[in-house]
């Protein structure tokens, strides 16, 4: 027999983290965020899958505003020369994005990975060394819909030289930064993503991106029959 | 005012859903799953965050037996080497494991990234262009997340040679797996993780994972301070 010790209402509580989690760069709130919250979030991260129980991620909690500012001057001149890729009306679209708010959220979160770490003993680890990144993110994805269901919003910026980054947050050579976090109680979370509120794109639907058994054998009307429950599914919510 | 429409119920039901996700590879049951479950688990993956809303993830369901022999095969192979790098009672050990369930999982589910999809026109990837294969993979964390409360079980196959998975797979160069999964109702879900039940791996204490403000700094009081309350956290539940 099947076991889960989840019900149809807890299953609805874990979509509606995942469909309202956002990424956030805006309504950040100088409210602290108590030791114990932050400590759940670490604890989310922490219990993320990784090959070989290698556990390779590890935290930097920034707080300090001579980190941030330089971070904050590693992103300006990330993003005059991201937006030198765009001209005209994308380019007037781009310059109105807010990309980060490194300055604004209470605390900057860096997850890194310890490419070089013993735990695991390099099980899983020799086809694909790639994998111990891959773990590393999972712990991002975790923190991140933890926050969100504890009201506190999480924007990843990529818009980072990372080899400024290393010399700024003293990272040793094995120690590579995934996510450069801001985490903050916010007081709002956008009904869509920005991006797709602003214009700057609009979500895929899934049944363009289902295979059946191999690349390219993509079937739109056995992928649409596939998810067909999923415009009045009572699980994943009203907005699928 | 910080907003948040999760309750500390809720918050009980993700944290156990994270707490309790296992690395499954043994215990599936043929128990086929229904076309609204797997719809879900795919909604989940799909509402991951993804630069730019590039949206880079596909996936490729796998139930086709010609398929699955194939890369039960790449799997022997890549495991034959692997064991190799280990000797005498970790060999032992190793030999032992159970790393797969490519044909016991009555569906596999490869998770792929389009590095060179259009969507998002390009945003956020020029510092960091690894970010379409960061977004990839917290789509598999959503998806892992969701089956575990549907009663489904998950494993993350790694020991594969990616080189012979894309011509099985038939993915063109732009293409790359990431996430080769198992999936499947089972029978049980393991209190702790098979490789620190089988004493490959202990698991880390996340205070030894911390840093303040710079890579190096650890204070492991302030750390400890920091988590005291997870030892007895109403909210992470009883095994924190």
């Amino acid at each position: 027999m099947p076991v889960s010790s989840f019900t149809d209402e807890d299953r609805r509580v874990v979509y509606r983290a995942i469909r309202t989690r956002r990424d956030v760069r805006s309504h950040f709130l100088e409210t602290p965020i108590p030791d114990e919250v932050l400590a759940r979030l670490l604890y989310a991260a922490h219990h993320a899958p990784s090959v070989g129980l290698m556990q390779p991620w590890e935290f930097i909690i920034i707080r300090d505003r001579t980190v941030r500012n330089e971070i904050f001057a590693n992103f300006q001149r990330s993003n005059i020369e991201a937006a030198q890729r765009y001209s005209n009306d994308r380019r007037s679209l781009y310059d109105t994005l807010k990309l980060q708010a490194i300055l604004d959220a209470p605390i900057n979160l860096c997850i890194t990975c310890n490419q070089t770490v013993d735990r695991g003993a390099g099980l899983g680890r020799q086809s694909m060394p790639e994998t111990a990144v891959y773990s590393t993110v999972c712990a991002v994805q975790n923190l991140w819909l933890a926050a969100r269901t504890e009201g506190i919003g999480v924007g990843w910026v990529s818009i980072l030289d990372p080899a400024e980054l290393a010399p700024t947050l003293k990272l040793p050579e094995n120690v590579i930064p995934i996510a450069y976090l801001c985490v903050g109680y916010v007081s709002e979370f956008a009904d869509r993503p920005d991006l797709e509120v602003k214009g700057w794109e609009q979500p895929a639907p899934i049944a363009d991106l289902i295979h059946f058994d191999t690349y390219g054998k993509v079937d739109k009307p056995q992928a649409m029959h596939l998810l067909r429950s999923l415009t009045d599914d009572r699980i994943v919510g009203s907005d699928a």
